[in-house]
């Protein structure tokens, strides 16, 4: 009986090989942009270690990607001999080093198949478990192309004009393109758009490739609508190849307003089409991981696919190797975001392990920024960090406030962990609360009911994101979350948040505070107003007072705005949220609540995917049904608390809704 | 006018690179071989920055390796277009990725060639002045080849057996075999030998590799005097392409002792052999660099080549990258190695950019061991890693003697170079003298008149190995030295060293003793017993008692001793520092002894490179004649001293030698 094999690496190879090539792949202008920010490889060399006993006169193939040999009690082997294993106890160890890509074996065997039981070590005295994937089943898999899927899509129009032909594949895809027919003496150049005026602007457009010589191409992988294809005649066709990944909705929305049903129509088509070998910004520009725009992706894929393995993928790409020398992304914020996204990956998915491999890198960062604080003790920008925050107007001289609140809830998470994968991590409990009295007595105003940008310039300058930060991660009472509203949210002297990532997190804060109508507010205007203009996918940013190609341009060029960017789908993360209101109250949804809530809709129903279980909601005005496949939810309703039953539903006849 | 330029690139990522490269090619009974400790690629994206200002209009064209952009003054540009510099002050970045090998550039210009006053990150926060090669010159150059040389060689002898033909290239090559002739039809299996009988022997020859389907091949470079090729026919023909560095003989020494030039030939041919990417051990097997063969290599190479880039190459692919998480090789001592090797560089080059360089590696190499010592505060053998110093029987309970004298004098260097790079290392100073207190009184026993291996066990154990190092390292005052010979190197009791590689060591100590005698008798019986069976460079290992092919095995393998070991080129550096007698008193001969001594000669002439000028000496029983290319040296004959004033010989009419 042969035991069950898949591939398997050093854990964390196959993430930072698929990282690395991902972030290979940004064009601008015909020019290869490589990433601004520290990109690693996978380790060279590898040993793969395994002792075990069978009863059993049995066998092993080993085979490797990369060269080596294979030990078996101390005689060497050749890789994809047969090897016999007599009965008995046997230690086998297996080196492989591969230049071009990352070492990983597959053992063939009815006495020790190659899973998850093996140890790896990069040759530095500690074996740690393997990765590996039990989708990489078989000897002729290659773990180093990524498990993409293809379908083959065809223009909905094609258009002859007098320099050449433009094809419109009626929607947003990440495609390589086939063309055919060509002119063999024809120089082509192929001009990609999210829009039909960016694939017919050849000096301005963000992504072209001029090709010559053959019948037909097959070019790599990139994000458009419509093709422009320069040179070529009316004989030309083109294909495209829709690659994506198979990933499975688990998480649905569905409501009375059907506007609102279009908003998440195109949030799931966005924010599917980002969903890579990690999370992505955009899909035309940048097509980078950052870790923010990462973080709020987490976010929106717990209430859509709650695939676990994206997320890990993302984080373990972001963090790379050991040593820590920079923020993530270059990004003060963008480093305790990756902590901070640790714990809310646990409490969606429950997964201790995944926090056991991080606590090291995580402890990493928080020691570099200890490094970089100032007298007072708070995070501030050192040489060659950059203090993000947001594209906004702030006070930042010295230290930012709304960086300390990502700090100390850094060190909130760092306690938590560190009690959970059985360190000490008392130490930054301590720290956590010195730092938020330290918060409180340096930038708390109670004559402006607020926290101020920074101290140090003596302005009291009062934006919001600070204030976000305050109430979003439940670092201030619900009263002063309320003076806090009033002075700073309901106030129209403190400048609005402009873009749509920091968007993210005020809409998320208006859930909080349950100010659904706000929510509603953004929904109509912002998404409202791309749909309306006939979006299919969900832009970068939107600005309803823009007209025509105007809203193509940003960061100073004329389609530099990505046209389905990821974060633009946060309206799932806030209807999973908010509305169904659904989320876990202890790690992997043991406990969760069910808080469900119409704001202005006359209707609703969804579902949730629980940690391995669905919560379905229906609520209308006259009923709310809540089931659940697991135990453990509570629905809280009219401050009524019901529990939910495994497969029993909870309905509830309304009355007395208007 | 073009200003000079050349290729450059992250520091240490050529050296990486070219280190990965070289430990992918072990080989072993037709199995690939990957290292047993880590290896490092270099980086992966690499940003270039420099700031100048012309003034007068000029142009730069930037050539990558790897994809990349150019950004003059917050324009973007391609590699290779022409880019117009206006007069003015400028700033030049430049982004590049490279996946297959490393990030570089090359930027013809005549405002701002590529050179070492570029600055370049590895995109942590911090630039620090680039690597480069002044060699590679022009836009073409593929910094990813090493520059070898090659040289073809035919066979002297070629001979036919009913099995194949023989081929014997007359002596040891490291080289690319070109067979012409072969019929296409036929599977050929070629082994190689370093001896007629390896070649022979399909079964037990650690070379060897079939091909079939060609008229001719080109097998890749490896080392061999012999190549059978089973399954040939007469017709078949074969030529190698020797593989070689470059590298200028400055150092030399001939005597009177015919047998003595002959090892010094074997010795030259040996060294050379073996000096490639980095110092090798042996050419046939394992062609890896290890920290201890590489610390002796590098004294060779001081009186040989006084090649100072070949050392610094060897350390950085050695250190490889942060973070330190194994002792180098996965040997303790050979950690330290590292550390003393690089004042030992600095003593012979006077290169303290380099140590600038390498300071904070070794300081990391430090606060490692420091993470690893005994409650007496001893290195010790922790989990992964292996107590060395020699394969010898010793007492390796607990904390073992030898390697507190390298870890002693590990903290010297470190005090030493902090000083010198501008880091305050007095903790270096004072452990030093802590640890050598501690040394004395836990392993000196005055009634054994020797160090003892370890105190664990109670054993009291004596070996040649830490007193050997007591005194090459001056740990012990000339009275004590004394006493150590007359107890233990003098004393048959104690077992000999039986390693070639220790006996580098003990050669060492027998010529600060003045004990030429003993040079001579290892001289005469281990290096002369080889010579004498026709070895044209030195082995392994040598054990005259030993006959025929019993002389080839080791390891457990028949042929698994290597005919051309670095080590074995020792008597370069016993003629250079103890018969010719100079070395540096202060660093890059700034200051310098020339203490020449005829030993058991008649007469000796030679010269040493003393970091840019030659010294040159010529020593009979009538007369001295010393003559050196820079001022600093002092004479030192007869109790007597000289100054030596550049190209000023001294010459001593001598009477009364016998």
């Amino acid at each position: 009986m042969t035991g069950r094999s898949y591939w398997i690496w050093h854990y964390g190879d196959y993430e930072l090989f698929h990282n690395m090539k991902l972030h290979m792949r940004r064009e601008e202008y015909g020019m290869n942009v490589p990433a601004f920010f520290k990109i690693d490889r996978p380790h060279l060399n590898i040993k793969f270690k395994k002792s075990f006993r069978t009863d059993f006169d049995g066998y092993m193939t080993v085979y490797l990607n990369g060269i080596g040999r294979i030990n078996l009690d101390g005689h060497f082997y050749a890789p994809e001999a047969r090897i016999n294993v007599p009965s008995g106890e046997h230690t086998v160890e297996v080196s492989v080093a591969n230049e071009s890509g990352f070492p990983s074996i597959f053992v063939e065997s009815d006495v020790c198949p190659s899973d998850k039981t093996w140890l790896s070590s990069h040759i530095s005295g500690h074996f740690c478990p393997v990765g590996g994937d039990e989708a990489f089943d078989s000897a002729d898999c290659r773990v180093e192309k990524f498990p993409f899927e293809y379908e083959e899509r065809s223009p909905i129009t094609t258009e002859e004009f007098c320099d050449g032909v433009l094809f419109d594949f009626g929607e947003e895809l990440l495609a390589r393109l086939l063309i055919d027919n060509a002119d063999k003496n024809a120089e082509l150049c192929v001009i990609y758009g999210e829009s039909r005026e960016e694939a017919f602007d050849r000096d301005e457009a963000i992504i072209l490739e001029s090709v010559s010589g053959r019948a037909s191409y097959c070019l790599k992988a990139r994000a458009f609508r419509y093709v422009c294809v320069i040179g070529a005649n009316s004989d030309i066709s083109a294909l495209a190849e829709h690659e994506y990944l198979p990933l499975e909705q688990r998480g649905s929305f569905e409501c009375s307003n059907e506007l609102y049903n279009k908003i998440v129509d195109a949030s799931v088509r966005t924010f599917h089409l980002n969903c890579r070998e990690a999370f992505l910004d955009g899909i035309k520009r940048d097509r980078w991981v950052w870790s923010g725009d990462a973080y709020q992706s987490a976010r929106i894929n717990e209430y859509l696919f709650a695939d676990d393995a994206i997320v890990r993928r993302t984080a373990v790409g972001l963090i790379g190797r050991a040593p820590f020398e920079a923020h993530l992304n270059g990004i003060v914020d963008y480093s305790f975001y990756f902590i901070i996204g640790l714990w809310e990956y646990y409490m969606a998915y429950g997964d201790r392990d995944f926090l056991e491999r991080m606590y090291p890198r995580a402890l990493e960062v928080i020691r570099f920024s200890e490094g970089r604080v100032n007298a007072d003790g708070f995070i501030t920008e050192c040489e060659g960090d950059w203090v993000f925050v947001d594209w906004a107007d702030m006070d930042r001289n010295g230290a930012v406030c709304a960086e300390q609140f990502l700090f100390a809830e850094s060190y909130r998470v760092m306690a938590d962990v560190a009690a959970l994968v059985g360190q000490n991590g008392e130490e930054f409990r301590y720290k956590y609360d010195a730092l938020r009295e330290r918060i409180d007595r340096f930038y708390w105003r109670e004559h402006l009911g607020a926290y101020i940008d920074s101290y140090e310039s003596g302005k009291e300058s009062v934006t919001r994101h600070a204030n976000i930060f305050a109430v979003m991660y439940g670092f201030v009472s619900p009263d002063r979350a309320q003076i806090i509203n009033e002075n700073v949210f309901e106030n129209d002297a403190v400048p609005k948040i402009t873009t749509p990532y920091f968007k993210g997190y005020e809409l998320d804060v208006y859930g909080k505070l349950g100010r659904l109508d706000k929510i509603e507010r953004e929904l109509d205007t912002y998404w409202g107003g791309m749909i309306t203009l006939g979006a299919g996918t969900v832009w970068e940013e939107f600005d309803p007072s823009m007209n025509g190609i105007e809203h193509y341009a940003m960061y100073g060029g004329k389609f530099m705005k990505s046209l389905c960017h990821a974060w633009g789908a946060g309206p799932i993360y806030l209807f999973g949220r908010y509305y169904l209101g659904v989320y876990p109250t202890s790690p992997g949804y043991e406990s969760f609540n069910v808080e469900p809530c119409l704001g202005g809709l006359d209707s609703m129903s969804g579902t949730v995917y629980a940690a391995g279980a669905f919560v379905k909601i229906s609520f209308d005005k006259k009923h709310l049904a809540v089931s659940a496949e697991r135990d453990g939810g509570t629905l809280i309703f009219r401050g009524e608390r019901y529990p939910i039953k495994k497969n029993s539903p909870v309905i509830l006849e309304l009355k007395g809704m208007s």
